[in-house]
């Protein structure tokens, strides 16, 4: 019988440890730039996308910490659009896992700053590791360029900052932007891993399909979250999407609908993994992420 | 004879045109992101890091629009610095190249973004192209990470933004600050253009020296233009370095000592090309970046 929280603990303490052992020593200059980053890293994120992409690259190869690599870099990168989001001109948020923001903690330059260098080592990390075939070399870089860049993560911030509940059109836009802001990346860590492992075009497909709805799932329950959840089991306010009426999935939809696409997605992430081969671990991940809720 | 003025005005039309066709499409989602992109890296820039990356090319191989991509990149990188580096919580600039700033232009938190947006396009160009051997595929993208992650520009940023003239050990932190902030990007450029040209090793190695000293007296010959030159020569306010007590090469050595240095720096620059053959063009690159001073 498969053990989910155990599982989790312990991929979570290799991420961690491997993320140790890859970032910039605090002892070395610049350190203040030094400490910020790994504040930012080390800041109690759950490390779900490196765990995702993990298990979709342990149905085809057994992972290193060498195919781990592309993983973090992944990791490194979500981390910095938190950080970028979090500042003043953007969301302006002052909690995050209920601890102080970095430009809280240290100053809004060195937050705009350690934002940049973790972008800029998430690609260093790719840049590290060339994909096997029948992938380009480039490939994890150009994987999550595509899912960070312009026509992903910050098309989809750029829509959020403008959108409100009361938008025109504001159940294209939610969609927009949970697709562009959440569901890319967690669905370029799953391809990424897939890719490490040595799957074929076929199964990189199939998972892609996984990784994009689940990627929503993620968001929806997260926006159900805000709406339902405490202060306490967030680490930041509670109900302030709301507060500050932004366009979420329960703002436009309510919680009701809310609930049954986070399920109907959960479904559907789990579906697509009919055509692989030992999917126990990613289905107990879907499913992991749909419980939140509850 | 060679000129150098119609040399570089054509260079800069065809690095303008590449750029044009390889930016994202301003009508397409999300415009105003776009429109912010094309605006920060069409403000008047000189392209003067992929003239010398091209020239270092030419020296092995005549370039092509294939082989100018990773050059583009290093100049979307550039520009990316440049946003970032004018916001209000970093050197607070409202003019650049005689335009106002993108957060003027923008607002903060697209300036940001389109800064983000370039960085991330930087590494996708860089992804998009393998060095040929006998480096590393990745290898483009290492050397602008090396360049502009933690370790380089932004090591450079962020030594700079708490350094003054009177800072302890302000000659030794003015040579960190210019290293790091200017020459290892002018460094990058030379010698990914060398690679993408097929140079060898001990190439690449004469070719760093030629980067690292020209990029060196870039800054020097910067600070004195600041400290002597005019508002309009430089499109932005003359003497904002004094007036901000920044760490410069002037304040920390004065005008005299500052001229001196630059005029070694190109000499040594030149003199770094000496195993190579055919350098007219560099040669006269490296004089030119003096000649602003005059």
């Amino acid at each position: 019988m498969f053990e989910l929280t155990p599982y989790l603990e312990q991929q979570r303490r290799w991420i961690n440890s491997e993320l140790d052992r890859h970032l910039p020593d605090d002892h070395t200059r610049p350190e203040s730039l030094h400490t910020a980053m790994r504040y930012c890293m080390f800041s109690g994120g759950k490390r779900i996308r490196p765990i995702l992409g993990l298990a979709a690259q342990a149905l085809f190869k057994e992972p290193t910490d060498e195919t781990l690599l592309p993983l973090l870099a992944v990791e490194a990168f979500h981390t910095y659009t938190l950080v970028h989001d979090d500042l003043p001109s953007m969301d302006d948020d002052d909690l995050r896992r209920g601890q102080p923001t970095a430009h809280i903690a240290f100053g809004e330059a060195l937050a705009i700053l350690a934002g940049d260098a973790l972008l800029t080592l998430a690609f260093e990390w790719m840049a590290q590791c060339a994909a096997p075939p029948p992938w380009l070399p480039g490939q994890y870089g150009l994987e999550l360029a595509e899912a960070g860049g312009h026509r992903g993560i910050i098309a989809g911030q750029v829509e959020d900052l403008r959108a409100t509940a009361d938008s025109a059109g504001a159940d294209d836009l939610v969609e927009f932007i949970h697709l562009h802001k959440t569901a890319a990346l967690i669905r370029a860590a799953v391809r990424i891993g897939a890719m490490a492992g040595g799957a074929d075009h076929d199964a990189v497909e199939a998972l892609t399909l996984y990784g994009c709805k689940l990627g929503l799932a993620f968001q929806v329950t997260d926006d159900l979250l805000d709406e339902t959840g405490s202060t306490q089991e967030m680490g930041k306010p509670a109900g302030s999407d709301r507060r500050h009426h932004k366009c979420t999935y329960v703002a436009v939809h309510g919680v009701d609908a809310t609930r049954r696409r986070a399920a109907t997605l959960i479904d559907e992430a789990v579906a697509a993994l009919a055509p692989l081969p030992r999917t126990a671990v990613l289905e107990a991940l879907a499913r992991h992420v749909l419980d939140r809720t509850h």
